[in-house]
């Protein structure tokens, strides 16, 4: 029973580390920095901030993505390929009701996002797994379930994942297997839907491409945000797509009554932007989530045993660790939490069955002192786990 | 095609007063008590309002809305019956997809707000049009229509509707029907979908009570907004309702995965709210809004023939006139553009036939001086209409 109002989603125990949240560090978010720009945009914008926004979207803000999109991407989104919106999540609920039908079948990579599950979950949707590795999605295994559906006469409409810095794997879909999914989305014509939120966070800033900017075609909706780089709380983000598709979002219902989406916040994150602060601003981020899965990588290859894998990530917030037969993670949960660190299972990550030996670990809410600590917590759960 | 990004959704002909727009004036919006909310809450609340909030919405505007509903209402919606909306455009929308099946029908007062037809219209639903008139939805009329679906062994599962000044004809639903509507829906078990977005533009600060707080079962879910009362740019409303309906809201993937709704602009009118701006800033609203409202009454008075009868509201934002045969609408609208004034038809309104001799006029966006030049114009088209 609930007898308050949370402030915040994030809830922790004294005493533990907990690597189970994917959330990014309160202490890097650029708080001066936007209050300055909540002031500027009010000088700058006027009334126009607090009015029903552009349908597709705040005008200065979809101005400056574009230009920043089609310099680092190679592939401009155009006027009418790019829309703002609720951030990803949202971005995704507004794609399941307004481009598939109830019945549609959707594709998800196995493991994924929990949430983004979820998300679909709430839609009439049949979701088939489709199963992915250490270089993200599986193209035979991608093959055969379509080969399967089309022996039953069915046909999938969309198929959702994260190839950069995968939540929760921290993978990035090889170049390989990304010209070969848009291909095999071409050929059998279904919707990519690429979950994009990590790209800014690169440590060495050489994300590989989008699905986006590699399709010729019309087969990728790409999400991005800024929930990640800025802020969640600011829920924040952009899709960009085949124009027809973004024209079916920005001229939905919801746009229509409500203008653009946050149409307040992307005002204020438009004058953040064009102050020139958001680079300096994300590089000083790409260090410190460099510096802090480093620790995490550097304790582990110390002190965990040389038959544990642990899948070392070159961007984004997640470590995945898979544990030898007949370790169990299930077992691992509360040895560990005894010891004061905490993780997510990875099962928690499966449609169906997967991941009874693997652990999702986020170094994005602790400094690497603190993550220290935490990796030789973890480390002793594990020892101890090996002796029982 | 579009050659660049705009900002806001308005779009104005010089020369012309668009009537056509149900907007609040931007010169009426609270811009430098907003500036300073911005900045008090990133002092109050610090890193809290930049991080993924509290799935209900956040605390502190909780808190606020949860006393202020109670005081003025007289029912406590309690800590599970109250959540956070990005809007009552998205709450509406969150309704149908997590409240709703495929296949489900939906009744909804005709004439009624158009672009909520269209958010219903984005879902898998069939869509049944209930009568209206002066006095709201007609409960003879919705008798009927239940009669007919349950002949053909069918039910109802929603009903949206706009009771307290409604949009598009001002009209609050009379007390006795309010009792009659929720009787029906326990009988009928159908949840009345009850659009209160302009309840705090009551002129004369007497807003009939809510159907949410007068319903003794849980057949409501009541939608409120900010958007008329500060800023449609916000993108911030709330919902309350039975804690079971809250609970799939705040439960749903969209909240668990991106956090509270707005979680940003929430916690800046929480900072407003708390600071003792809002009613101060309402009261001003409701004056404003009232001498708009008179301003156009009064003139039409005067200026037009006793058989056209003119629906004067006691809130919100909409004049609606219903013009005597043969004159028709579509025939005014280009004569009044020409003399520089413009509305929206009635038919725009009806889910399917009706409204061809009506006009919403919205008297929300412009100053009384602007209104009374309007209504001349009005007028001169009215007398030129008839004349043919």
């Amino acid at each position: 029973m609930i007898n308050s109002f949370p402030t915040v989603q994030l809830v922790l125990q004294p005493g533990v580390f907990d690597l189970g949240w994917g959330h990014p560090d309160p202490k890097l978010m650029p708080m001066e920095g936007m209050r300055q720009a909540a002031s500027a945009a009010s000088e700058q914008f006027g009334a126009d901030m607090f009015a029903y926004g552009n349908a597709a979207g705040a005008g200065p803000l979809l101005a400056w993505l574009r230009e920043r999109i089609t310099q680092n991407e190679g592939r401009d989104p155009g006027f009418g390929g790019i829309a703002i919106t609720g951030g990803n999540s949202l971005g995704l609920d507004q794609i399941c009701t307004l481009l598939a039908k109830p019945g549609s079948i959707v594709l998800v990579e196995s493991p994924t996002y929990h949430y983004a599950v979820k998300i679909l979950r709430n839609h009439p949707f049949e979701l088939v797994p489709v199963a992915a590795d250490h270089n993200g999605l599986q193209i035979e295994a991608l093959e055969a379930v379509l080969a399967d559906l089309k022996r039953q006469g069915r046909q999938a409409q969309m198929l959702y994942c994260v190839p950069t810095y995968h939540n929760p794997t921290g993978a990035c879909l090889s170049l390989e297997r990304r010209n070969a999914l848009i291909e095999i989305a071409q050929r059998n014509s279904f919707l990519i839907i690429e979950d994009d939120v990590y790209r800014d966070l690169s440590y060495n800033n050489t994300p590989p491409p989008s699905l986006w900017s590699m399709d010729r075609g019309s087969n990728v909706i790409r999400l991005g945000s800024f929930a990640k780089s800025l802020a969640p709380g600011l829920r924040l983000g952009w899709v960009t797509g085949d124009p027809d598709r973004i024209w079916r979002i920005a001229d939905s219902g919801v746009l229509d009554s409500g203008g653009g989406s946050n149409h307040y916040a992307a005002m204020i994150v438009a004058a953040f932007c064009r102050a020139g602060r958001f680079e300096p601003h994300v590089a000083s981020l790409r260090a410190a989530y460099a510096k802090r899965s480093h620790t995490l990588s550097a304790a582990f290859q110390t002190l965990l045993p040389d038959d544990i894998e642990v899948i070392t990530p070159q961007g984004g917030f997640f470590t995945w660790i898979n544990l030898p037969a007949p370790m169990a993670t299930a077992d691992l949960l509360p040895l560990a939490e005894a010891h004061g660190v905490s993780f997510i299972p990875g099962k928690k990550f499966f449609l169906h069955q997967g991941g009874e030996r693997s652990v999702r670990l986020a170094h994005s809410l602790y400094p690497p002192e603190d993550l220290a600590v935490a990796a030789e917590r973890f480390a002793t759960a594990v020892q101890q786990l090996r002796k029982q």
